[in-house]
């Protein structure tokens, strides 16, 4: 079977960190570029993160783009102090990796989309993980672009439980509800991984210590990583079980759908004041028929979190 | 197979017409008490409404018990003027129906509740499609019965779709949200058949024609109630295609849970002021085992059609 392409856009972050170990250790992946958003930090930390973790783990052929620097509803972006007490102040558990040898690329996020979506067409595979500005710039340059791409599994919203900064909404939506309408209004073939199955997706120290114990310099720096993050879920009372696999579950289940139970459903965004960023079923198309967005609303956790320890182990102990 | 023991609590309403019909003519049930609520009506109304048509379909060994007259946070109730405008001043659809023979009977609604469920254990079946207050105060009264009733499925709330009294809020679950919750957070196995799947089943007056068509006194009654139903919808613009079979099939998937996808959720209740009478999963217990709620997302709503259809054909064509 020929690998499928994929294009992570990624606000690096701590599990967006873990979401590109596991696109880079999946033998089905080819992993063709990385669009950096703003959300867990600024643009810039976002996609020198990702040139730092992507050297980390020799992948050094990967381009990483820079997608645009604040929601299309904004002007600008601060980081908000939540993101910096969850992923540290650098993004990455305040853990200090070696400044990157290369730059990012000259071209911009939202042409790299537009020219993947024309050159691989149904196998390019998208997965935004965090605010998606880049990919509802791309679709408002280029429409046809919908009807081109094979799939987009984004890790965002909450369908069938509450949201994290507000009642309704989560973070990743909040930071540009009108982006995210824009995608799940679109005709794009989506799959919605949110808080529905990420909350039930939680990773502990027992499995960093894994990592800590292959004795390479990647697999250190994950664990350390990552146990900052399990840290703050603990310290801040988001869960003191374990951390959420928020954005590698939308990496995993991209390539092995099989990991969730989903339903089919025409999705919109609230994107006025009242309830801002709810994800939520369009009451106006539920009896039209098929609904470009698969929710994923139950997980088959322990498979899942066997499978992310495979792919975790295999690319962390040869680095 | 023995017949399963159903009790509905119908703030009758047109839809409680038809999901009353559909019990009566429905070979698996045992019709064993109507429980009146307010709602659709007044409570005294609604009891009335259900001993009429409980006449006008033979089934006059089948007892009428009065629950409480108002939600169980205020001390008062009244009709909404979009009630009226939905089911008719008299909750059927303006149709005049002879003034019952019977009477309801002495003890409460709540009492026979928790009765019953001593009494019939398992095979118990409760289908509430108006506000839960009865149930809820059976269960204050009888923590209990909880544990011993077979199954609630209730026709209510709203999971991965709009309200239709907010954009959060179903009818229902509006009228008393507390009494929702009480009833959701109890150990009782709950099935929610919302707006999710119910604003996916339509009738039309080609259905409504064929009942017309038997040339029974039962058959153009409801043929006549179902009408002002389906011209409402329209005249409101509700939906322009038909009128939705919300407690009808709320007792089609008591019988029969193959008519709808369910997901498994531990859920709540809002009732504070923001976003009141949001149901919603409990997000504290999202990794706790065995849920109890079965909540239905979508509906094999031909097949749930022809069946409503047989079923209220077998009975209005002998009326």
């Amino acid at each position: 079977m020929a690998k499928k392409k994929m294009i992570l856009d990624l606000d690096t972050g701590v599990d967006d960190a873990l979401a590109l170990a596991y696109a880079v250790a999946d033998p089905e992946v080819d992993l063709i570029g990385i669009v950096a958003s703003y959300g867990n930090n600024l643009l810039d930390v976002c996609a020198e993160n990702s040139l730092k973790l992507l050297e980390l783990l020799g992948q050094t052929d990967v381009p990483v783009y820079k997608g645009l620097p604040h929601s299309s509803t904004t002007d600008s972006f601060e980081v908000m102090q939540v993101s910096k007490d969850i992923h540290g102040n650098n993004g990455i558990g305040d853990v200090e990796l070696p400044t990157p040898k290369r730059a990012v690329e000259a071209e911009s996020g939202v042409d790299f989309y537009i020219e993947a979506a024309h050159k691989y067409g149904k196998d390019l595979i998208i997965i935004p993980t965090g605010p998606m500005t880049n990919l509802a710039a791309a679709l408002e340059k280029d429409p046809e672009i919908a009807h081109l791409i094979g799939n987009v599994t984004f890790m965002g919203g909450a369908l069938t439980v509450e949201g994290n900064v507000t009642d309704v909404a989560e973070a990743n939506i909040n930071q540009d509800a009108k982006a995210a309408n824009t995608v799940l209004q679109s005709d794009l073939p989506l799959t919605m991984v949110g808080l529905d199955v990420t909350l039930r997706t939680l990773l502990t120290k027992k499995e960093t210590q894994q990592w800590r114990d292959l004795g390479t310099k990647a697999g250190k720096a994950y664990a350390d990583i990552t146990d900052f993050y399990i840290d703050a879920y603990y310290n801040l009372d988001i869960d003191k079980n374990g951390c959420a696999l928020h954005d590698p579950l939308a990496v995993g289940v991209s390539i092995d759908p099989t990991f969730v139970q989903t339903i089919s459903l025409f999705m919109k965004v609230n994107y006025e004041e009242h309830n801002y960023g709810r994800t939520i079923g369009d009451n106006s198309r539920l009896n039209d028929p098929n609904p470009n967005v698969k929710v994923a609303v139950n997980v088959d956790k322990e498979r899942y979190l066997k499978v992310f320890m495979e792919r975790l182990n295999s690319v962390l102990k040869e680095h």
